[in-house]
């Protein structure tokens, strides 16, 4: 945490797991300072300060309006379920706090529309919290990806996002429920693998995406498992699986005409407390050194050393953008709440999608 | 090349470039024994044979009907383009040669029920090309598959199988000719794609597959890059892409509920001059080792040792029946052939549903 009085001062609405980490981070990132933590009840936030060391000068509030309140508060960061943002981060716009979302945004466009207005009219800067944008290995990647030479055109994208966590959680977690986090493995997983793709192709957005037949959706309607394909009028395509019922896995796959980029950690490095990662790329200029009795070249590792872990490197990115707007240098930017919005929009186009019983859905920004 | 008189004795139809690395194989493979081959003219059969040191005891012919004729002809490899494949490989079951026939094994699952048919009429054993199967990595990799307890119930497949062969390629290659190979990249890579996610599932056939959106197509219809999905009663799924037009890429990726096998090579293992090939696997069990500073251990590489290549175990296998049909031990075994039915019968459906429009095509066998 920063001595700095310059510092962005944070707030954290809900005291949830993922909570923890942006603690950790905000205390790690030289311009940002944990001014105040808020859950529903006093009990619940103490012993979550208690349980996590947060320092004593860390403000403990037992519900959300009061944290909101707080002048002294800059930012908030989100970290409530789904259906409880456009709740809050309004609120917190209106209450002229700089809003962190954690992803995804919103339940629709439509609910980030009133987010992002809501910012824009109190000029409060709003970044979504995926965390693996802010690496620098995806910088890196990017590179990769806008060589040429070496990478050509982009052709096709694959991004496959899953995890197992049980019986128990598809029976009660707030991520299976409709009034919470009611986009279940949509909005968990394949918030993840829409951005990536989006990302790939520098958020141009597809003319259209087509969910595939046989997506499965609990109880209440919260989708659970299901994929999709994303079209560009230019024929590039992307396709996408996200699931709460399989093994894990972090897949990216980019092609091109000349080469390919692919990692298996995409969101969370597997060497992330290491202070590095990895992400394997090739090119067809690589098969002048082929090695003898190998008829094709193994992709390159490529190594990306790391200061800071993805959570510091967003919060670090997001109080920079707080400062420059709190010193009237800027005002709020632009970009971050384009990638969230283009990010929703083909999300729900997905869902619509399986609505319509897996009919092609246009997308229009 | 075998001095045993009991060699299966081949002939090869053409010499196309596959057409080399198969008299290899046969020359390795203890059971075998190159006997002849056969070109349209006999001068291109004869500088064939000189240019790859053919041995001077192999029969050169300059039509493919002569080679049929040859009473000492055990069997036949067809490597001649897919349009030709029901002419000769019913030709060649008719003069009672047994059938290793190149993939794709035909234009159509009518065109193969007729090349089955007349291998089942004259008792000749049928095999096509698929050489990854015999790799004794394949059989590895379906042990890991089968181990209930580290990779859980089978969910999700995703293959991608493209290269980037270049412009006059696709100018003027036999695989892009309606009449010659005329199911273009879904029978050149598509075949690989299908045949893998159908023996992932044990050759369970999908009830319907589902073609995206986006197939490109060149001017006599022949497909250059197509992406579909696969849908099975259970709610399994899987996806695949294959494409002329990207760089290369291997790709299988196979999930279940509590792990996932992985590899980039596989229908020619990156490493197959050098005696092994390797695959990833992880599974949720290995949560239980993992390492300081990692959130997730990475997947497991295994490495599998080979003692012949893969293109030699095929010819071995299928010598190996032929030898057995022979001698009157067995009839010739069916697995082979229902496995070339199912993936054609897959690939027929996915090329009806790109031409009806993008519509779902259930799947009768």
């Amino acid at each position: 945490m920063s001595d700095d009085e310059n510092a962005v001062r944070f707030g954290i609405l809900g005291c949830a797991n993922i909570s923890i980490k942006l603690c950790k981070a905000i205390n790690k990132a030289p311009n940002s300072k944990l001014h105040a933590i808020a859950s529903r009840s006093v009990e619940k936030a103490e012993s979550f300060a208690t349980e996590h060391n947060l320092p004593k000068t860390v403000k403990i509030y037992g519900n959300y309006e009061s944290l909101l309140e707080d002048d002294e508060v800059d930012a908030v960061y989100i970290p409530l379920p789904t259906g409880l943002h456009v709740t809050w981060a309004v609120k917190a716009a209106e209450r002229r706090k700089h809003v962190l979302l954690e992803k995804p945004a919103a339940m629709s466009v439509a609910e980030l529309d009133r987010i992002l207005e809501a910012c824009e009219a109190h000029g409060m800067q709003f970044m979504d919290g995926t965390m693996w944008m802010h690496h620098p290995r995806t910088a890196k990647m990017k590179e990769a990806l806008s060589d040429a030479q070496r990478f050509g055109q982009l052709k096709w994208i694959h991004s496959c996002l899953t995890y197992n966590p049980g019986p128990e959680f598809l029976k009660s977690s707030i991520r299976v429920k409709a009034d919470l986090d009611g986009l279940g493995a949509l909005g968990d997983c394949g918030w993840y693998c829409i951005r990536a793709i989006l990302w790939a192709v520098d958020y141009e957005l597809p003319k259209s995406v087509l969910a595939f037949p046989g997506a499965i959706l609990n109880e209440e309607g919260v989708i659970i498992s299901c994929a999709s394909s994303m079209h560009w009028e230019d024929g590039r395509s992307a396709t996408f699986h996200c699931s709460f019922l399989s093994h894990i896995t972090f897949d990216l796959t980019v092609l091109g005409t000349k080469g390919c980029l692919r990692l298996h950690d995409f969101p969370l490095p597997f060497e992330d407390n290491l202070g590095y990662a990895t992400f394997l790329e090739s090119s067809e200029l690589d098969y002048a050194k082929i090695q003898p009795g190998m008829w094709c070249p193994k992709p390159n590792e490529h190594v990306v050393e790391t200061q800071f872990s993805q959570e510091v490197c967003m919060v670090m990115e997001f109080a920079d953008l707080v400062q420059k707007v709190k010193r009237c240098e800027m005002k709020p930017q632009k970009t971050w709440p384009v990638f969230s919005r283009k990010t929703q929009l083909v999300l729900d186009a997905v869902k619509d999608s399986i609505h319509r019983g897996y009919q092609p859905v246009q997308i229009v920004s």
